[in-house]
């Protein structure tokens, strides 16, 4: 099995569970079709862990079991991304995960961790749009799109975003016929109800008291945290 | 709190865990922005159960401690939701949850669970396309809509579908202005990297293979399976 892939997702307390599982679904049905793929969810430790819904949930591996994938994904989420940001055990291993993979993804604010890990100094990048500028912290090129590859690292956009990526990055990885053959599986033929989003009603003023708070309450008065809020945006 | 409205999700080992997150997190944005609306996860068991893909889950509640939940929403999966489809204890608790309910959801082939229950006859209900035809066998008129709501029954297409069928559900619980909230929270503005779905290349002849073999492994040579297969189309 010496071509096998293995495709580890980041597993951390509280993150946003569709970040995870939305791309998650996709690879997962992509290793069902190609078995030269292994999918596998890693966290610091294998207890059940909350996530920002009432489901709890629990990884497969440690990080320590998984030290170099072929692809890593990192979810996003609220105050909780912005704790891990912080969080130097998770950050050595996206640091070293990333030293050897192909490719190194994030979903919404998961690239914040990406961005803390030292990932993406120089690179095109994007996140949830209510955080979006505050990426320029890290040395991003903030890049308004619903994916972004720039090198080995691919960020999406926010929450449902990532399954688009994982379509990407299942056809970069196995071809569009592939890719096409885990759409129909997932029947991802997408008719939101309401239309479209209208980005000129983005309620970005009441977006800003919120994103600004769950950095304060998770990384306290450090500079990083004056930093990222003065960059969340203003009321108005 | 007497007008607390419970949206309970059914979760069920060896589900497909997209049908279960992708309404969850709609639904959960929802409870975040209208407190009114409390969000559990039950489950025959509290232990942590298998999904189609590598993560496990844990529900927070059994099925005793929320008997009469307002809105209730069944997800689908593979061979694993055909068993379901015989699981006296899951069909009971459907059943009875369902007799109070506002609305009885499904998404994927959850609605061959609505169906073993009782809950579809007469009605206009879909489920994943590859299984869409065998759901005339508990009395329901397939449909192939993205979602289908038939008096309190709202059933969804496949996988992903339930994303879609759950902003709805929020837009009739809360109204069109706080499902737009939820869909800017989520960032759902869907851009299928390879397009929308071309129904004349869909798989069918090999879906008609996997599906019959669910049902087998599944329900073994019962009557139920027999009809079933029987209807899940030819190889050609």
């Amino acid at each position: 099995m010496a071509t096998e892939k293995t495709i580890a997702f980041v597993l951390y307390p509280g993150c946003t569970i569709l970040d995870l599982v939305g791309p998650l679904q996709v690879l997962s049905t992509l290793a069902a079709i190609r078995p030269e793929f292994r999918v596998v969810v890693v966290a610091e430790r294998l207890e059940a862990a909350e996530t920002d819904t009432p489901l709890r949930v629990q990884a497969g591996h440690t990080f320590g079991e998984v030290p170099a994938p072929d692809v890593l994904v990192v979810p996003g989420g609220e105050e909780a991304t912005m704790r891990a940001t912080a969080d130097e055990t998770l950050l050595a291993y996206v640091r070293g995960a990333a030293a050897g993979a192909r490719t190194v993804a994030s979903v919404c604010t998961g690239s914040f961790i990406l961005g803390a890990a030292g990932l993406l100094e120089g690179r095109r990048a994007t996140s949830h749009w209510a955080m979006l500028d505050a990426l320029a912290e890290f040395g991003a090129v903030p890049t308004r799109e619903r994916w972004v590859a720039d090198g080995p690292v691919l960020t999406a956009a926010g929450v449902s975003a990532g399954i688009d990526m994982a379509l990407h990055l299942a056809a970069e990885l196995s071809g569009e016929q592939t890719a096409r053959a885990v759409q129909f599986g997932l029947e991802y033929d997408p008719e939101p109800p309401l239309g479209a989003l209208d980005w000129d009603r983005a309620p970005r003023a009441a977006y800003a008291v919120v994103t600004r708070r769950w950095v304060r309450e998770a990384l306290g008065a450090t500079p990083l945290a004056e930093r990222l809020i003065a960059r969340l945006g203003d009321d108005g």
